[in-house]
């Protein structure tokens, strides 16, 4: 389709959506979650594979922990709606198991491998492609949403209370719920195109590029600030980069890493 | 917003999408492109930090040797837009340095680590979200598109082509152009959503499940097939999971990692 009118209205979602941490208090219409779950399903995938899974959150006792170990952040146990995207070549790699694919490979000399780290960047698209479908069929229908990255972190906890096999990985989560009356949160500022946005190869941005990029953002720095920062990379760094839930995610992450090595599989994992 | 006919033009986008490998010869509008840059440049952002930058590839001998490099697609090079996702921390690690933030670390007792796994995933997460605003603005606006997903492999060869400094990885790229007249393709069948879709826990498909969901694609398996497979399953992981396009990218995503372990950053790199 190419009606102008419809393309404008696409335009203007993509354009005015910003995270939502604040939902209005009533579960979503039945109708409305299948219609975001479609979206999601009709995403593009790497080879039609479909290498991810989701994980609706409807059980509140869960959702109250999810907002403790994803960083406490408590408007999670609020919203009416949560899904966890997950990458997902369990699936497959049962199926290969069960259609005697190891056996194949050895007839036929080529080498079998188990997941690897490819195959947890590429299902991550692949997770993360239908997640945006997901945010954007919820802006059309007046539900707001908000990215939850946090739940890459305790790798060990969330594979516990979710019951996620070996080759699972939550690579995020989202959090959904209608728009309160008369609340829009307002789209942040981005930075300039001139720094995102390259043509044919990678310019690396000078001293002077970034503290022009930097500079709407960094003149609001405090210099009494908590982190003793002297300027706003300091600050920026304390805050987020270097802060202790990305030192867990770190950790949480080389964790999860180390069951996608391409080590052979084991079908009693 | 959420007028019911914007709504379903929304939904009806999402639903009737599926890849155009075969473009209009005709190139874009550069309003079209500003559009679809705009969109994905609105995307959510982990922390509002953009770690994703995009590169425009509008060079044709650059469009052809990618059309090589990414698995042998030659309508790659006959795509009117190419654009290349790249997860990006050398930004920030690069306005860290600049900004005395080793030194303020050391003062303050915070570890200092440079670019880790996690970031790596996040930024992903970051460039798949603008990713897809920009594939779903494009179809708005009556064009088509193709994730390449082989941006991943030849890692080398890409830094080099283009001068990708080490804390910037290429996770993905998406060719885009007008659809040709009266020519759409039709969306795929899709998983069903028993199968994709859990709630509260994950649950680990049995060998029944797994027929059950790969029997209409199974049922076009050729027995008489080049790769000796036995059964689908064999088959696919021959074609996919095992062909030499996937043992390519295994190699090239673990030797792009070895930039993303946490070291100290070297701002000479």
């Amino acid at each position: 389709m190419n009606d102008p009118q419809e393309s404008l209205a696409v335009q203007e979602i993509l354009r005015n959506r910003a995270s939502l941490r604040k939902y209005a208090q009533r579960p979503l219409d039945e109708k409305d979650v299948n219609l975001i779950v479609e979206a999601a399903m009709r995403a593009p995938t790497a080879g039609n594979m479909m290498m991810y899974s989701m994980i609706i959150v409807s059980d509140q006792n869960l959702k109250e922990q999810l907002s403790v170990t994803c960083d406490h952040q408590p408007f999670i146990a609020k919203a009416p709606l949560v899904i966890i995207f997950l990458s997902d070549l369990q699936r497959w790699f049962d199926y290969y198991h069960k259609s005697g694919v190891e056996d194949f490979c050895l007839k036929q000399g080529i080498e079998f491998t188990g997941p690897d780290e490819a195959d947890l960047l590429l299902s991550s698209c692949d997770a993360l492609i239908a997640a945006q479908n997901a945010v954007i069929a919820a802006e059309a229908l007046g539900i707001g949403s908000c990215y939850i990255g946090d739940i890459m972190e305790n790798y060990e906890i969330h594979q516990t209370l979710l019951d996620l096999p070996p080759f699972v990985f939550p690579i995020s989560m989202v959090c959904f719920g209608y728009y309160p009356e008369n609340e829009r949160p307002r789209p942040r500022e981005r930075f300039d195109s001139r720094y995102i946005v390259h043509e044919n190869k990678y310019r690396r941005l000078t001293n002077q590029d970034l503290e022009a990029m930097l500079a709407s953002r960094s003149a609001g720095f405090d210099p009494h600030n908590s982190f003793a920062a002297e300027n706003y990379g300091q600050w920026m760094y304390a805050k987020k980069t270097g802060a202790s839930f990305s030192v867990e995610m770190a950790r949480s992450v080389r964790k999860a890493l180390e069951n996608w090595r391409g080590k052979q599989y084991k079908p009693t994992e």
